[in-house]
């Protein structure tokens, strides 16, 4: 129930306003040297306040590493044990959190699957949690660069304000150079139109895109472990995400198979590095990658929590206003941007292992 | 590899061109009655030649089941295995397969995954593995029925021939009665479309849209295993699928909080069902059911397979033509309705037990 | 609950008087060429009425192969479905089945786990299923062997006839020829009790002792995986199976440290090969492989079918007397000589995949 | 490969000479009040240096619980992460580590599965990982409690100096009551050879027993999850394992079968709680609980440490002799009593759930 990942496996545990979050990754290989700067940076990036978009919750996030690398830094292929403690357990903002069911929230749904919650905070639907999966992602992003293969991830759209198919350039004739960036106009439309709604104490939707390149072909499986129904898991597992696409996506619904069909370019040699004229796949075909750029893009909800007063009923079912509290984060993609990365590194190191 | 689910658990095997299909149904509950009629209508529904949308392959597709279910019909909580014959072992218009890379199927990845690959046909790659999909899904159906669950799918979509944004009334107020048909007339469109594809030799995308009701609040779990991560997985290990949302879907991104939310309506005595007043978030929250009605859609591309020549390489790496042969069913997602269910239910059935 | 392994998985199904037994195997390496000459005569062996010591039920047996092996006989890396008929599905024997809960037998606790069970035999529980892992195990008994892995085992005890600490020579100086064979006139003295306890209409308990050679240094797992523990574990799901003990076994728990630590020796260049002076361990230390045999003992108690009148209760829980039935197979250990090679052999290759 | 159970999961870390041990359990029942007293006292028994019969390493030994219980100790149904600080990182005697293959140690077998080990201590193979099994074991006792079902062990031989048959009585007629108690001659005796073992600086092996009382039945699997195939893999999983039998056990070999067969007993009204005249069977038939007492032995080796120099090689294969280091556990099996009672019930409690 908390463990994501077969060969390479992560599982987790912390409530939001525990003592501390943390984790155990299982399968890492051995003799690998890890770069603890590197993971702090990472780290640091995804706690709130670390942008301009978004405002802070206290969060120290210096993981303490428990077991499984030597005092070298070198990893010893034992478990990897962590912990993330929780600077503020508990805050005023969250008084009311025992006795009303939030509006999109997962209070309700926790009482009705445990018959109990934590009612000092969100327990284990916190973004709180990812900070975990970030710790671990960020182990995994390097060794997949040990190894040629690099993820990058970008804000693709926020509410109205939309790079659009951002992968058209890749899809259409992988030969040519791609890159991910955002015209930085559109990323700075993007940042203002996230701290106007923080202002109006509104939250707003949000879209991440995501490109891993270096990928061999072979990785994946052609029935229960596709590697991009694994990729759609872990993306479907962060916190407020609504869909997932990979390769054509959705647009795929409204294509021609004459239009888009990947044609394997003839190579002087042998097949060893075959590769395609045209990438609508994805860099993904029967599950398993075809040693092409892979990518796809998450769309994620508004943050439930809005500076608003919001209609509600308690734990008894009894209408109730729940009042603004004191904090708001108002675009949880903006914060996505590097778990999603992270994710897709567990994903990719999982099915490589 | 080739297992699905985690308390109710589908293990397939079958190559497309080998002499059957077949799987095991694992936690199926005991003493439960199965409707083999009910059973043979969902598997001749997925035959292609069911419908006038698809062409047939000679499949007789009658299961057979070898264990797991009394002589009187009744499940003895023990490992359910049956096979299901494939008519055609092999037919002329695969001889090329052995030497040639056929642009988007998994003919080139096989080979990089496993070294060598069935050159009779798809392998496992195949749509044919989906039938031991819809067996396995048709007695999850059924299970899912005697608790007052059920499962409803439709073809929403079939390149420009769309039902639109299908769950709209649903979403935003589901008091009112909700019906996943669709109009008559926007279907035959569809299968006009079809037709004309098919007639053209091309191939075409499509979507399909999916309401589950009656689904208990509390399923689910609220990190790796959220209902709707384990949705998308199924859903994305469907042959051609390219995108999955649920609830508000890639609609989410460009959404406000405010706009957005569902609020929790007041009930008179215990909290023991509530509703909300909207359902936005697709009747999961926090990756556990809320009650609510639960639905999404999943993104299909063309088949591959078309009646045109096209440009590939052989398995040396040298440029030649894939001439088109004699069988073609243009669009997927036709077929691709019938799986959905079938994923869908052991899924939901998976979560609940 | 009917999956054996972990890379490699064998998942079974079948009802001892049902239509088959059947299974699937996960994750067998492709391109190995299987020689189905040798399965046969696994799967024979296995057979009750293939030795003298044992009774025949008519079991044809020879399975059928559904997927994963191409027409060539080479493994396509594909999950490896195959099927066993059952050639009598009922006998008149088994008329009081449904009726009485036989002493020993699992149909009172079949009854308390699922609510009912199959009432025309043994169901999940028969001895029949060992055909299943027979099968299985055949594929990955020659797989090792084509890595230099011999798995050998032998009957080393029926009743009061025993032969002892028969890995003693290995224990104290591995150095030594070692032979696994069992003096002739001891196995004709096993023989002759097995025939004189069917005579009388009882049956008897029996040992299987088990070698493993040429398996490297460092296969298995320091925790939760130990290769002995898995040994344990499928030695342990053999119907009948009473005790495992591995190296030492129960004599550890009498002996000194001192006297049986298994000292490295010395060699000349590098410490890829490294041998130890006697293997007290079993050729395994924590967990894993040192690259000196391995063995282990497995105890099995009689079979609980006997030929004379039982006092026991109906399902209504009234005194009652089971009369023997036609069919006896006195000593489960006799038949239990191929399923411990059968199943170790899984366990290994699973730990080395 | 560090995760043990499938339901109520325990996925540990930590090297005994890092800053700290832990674990995540998964699965633990929602709503339960813990008894911490109770569990730093199951903790305490555990420490070398708790019991005369063990020399103390200094293990301050308090878990710290950092998610999944509620400030009013009660379990919310998510993951309880704890962690155990070791005290002392890193010691003189364990200088020579990283130069030499200890004898009957996994220093060799660790370097030939990982391709490095941790050169401060024992790594994952120390039994200082015991003591997450403790910290979880004693959650799973006091929820069985709580349930009913009572687990004790007791050390029934050390050495040359045993408790015999200890189940004696209880398999020939569990009517009579039935105490796991030793006689406390013997128990002084066996105190006593700890004791000089230890004063000669050598090691010794011993015998741990355990009862299960109170589980009902029909509580584990027919085929691939045998309870006491479960039972077995668990207990082979603590350090010095080299034997485990249940019910008759080896003395099964020599058994006939109309001696030892378990006679159901006739009851008045249902078949609800059906008991037998004895009890061979161990409480188990059929791999599933019949709800007589479940009982067990595991045999323990000698404690691999001893305070003898002891022939061996270095890491480059030179020989070498391994000088006596200044602490010395002379017997597993002292401590291996509450890690039996520890394991057995995380086994019954996943079972359970």
């Amino acid at each position: 129930m908390n463990t994501f990942g077969k060969n390479l496996t992560l599982t987790t545990f912390g409530e939001s306003h525990g003592p501390a979050m943390g984790g155990v990754i299982d399968g890492f290989p051995p003799g690998f040297k890890i770069d603890f700067d590197r993971l702090r940076e990472d780290v640091a990036k995804r706690r709130p306040g670390s942008s301009v978009l978004v405002t802070a919750r206290n969060e120290s996030d210096s993981p303490e590493f428990l077991s499984g690398i030597s005092p070298e830094g070198i990893t010893l292929g034992t478990p990897i044990g962590f912990i993330v403690r929780n600077a503020d357990h508990r805050s005023a903002d969250y008084d009311d959190m025992g006795r009303v069911f939030r509006p999109n929230h997962a209070d309700y749904t926790y009482i009705r699957r445990y018959g109990i919650r934590d009612h000092r905070g969100g327990g284990r639907s916190s973004a709180r949690e990812t900070v975990n999966w970030v710790v671990a992602g960020s182990l995994a992003i390097q060794w997949l660069e040990s190894k040629g293969i690099t993820i990058e991830t970008v804000l693709s759209q926020v509410g109205s304000v939309t790079a659009g198919d951002i992968f058209d350039g890749l899809m259409t004739d992988p030969s040519k150079p791609f890159s991910l960036k955002i015209d930085p106009q559109l990323s700075e439309a993007m940042e203002e139109l996230v701290k106007e709604t923080k202002k109006a104490g509104d939250s707003i939707g949000g879209r991440v895109s995501c490109l891993i390149t270096g990928i061999p072909a072979g990785i994946g499986s052609p029935v229960a472990d596709k590697l991009h129904a694994r990729l759609a898991a872990a993306m479907m597992s962060i916190n407020a995400a609504k869909g997932f696409e990979y390769g054509l996506g959705f647009r795929a619904a409204s294509s021609l198979g004459s239009e888009t069909a990947d044609h394997f370019l003839p190579i002087d040699a042998s097949a060893d590095a075959l590769t395609t004229s045209t990438n609508y796949s994805g860099g993904i075909q029967g599950g398993i990658s075809n040693g092409m750029p892979v990518y796809f893009s998450v769309a994620f909800k508004p943050t439930p929590t809005i500076m608003k007063p919001q209609e509600t009923v308690d734990t008894e079912g009894k209408a109730t206003i729940l009042k603004p509290a004191g904090r708001h984060d108002p675009c949880v993609a903006v914060r996505a941007v590097h778990v999603v990365k992270a994710m897709a590194a567990l994903v990719v190191a999982d099915a490589m292992l």
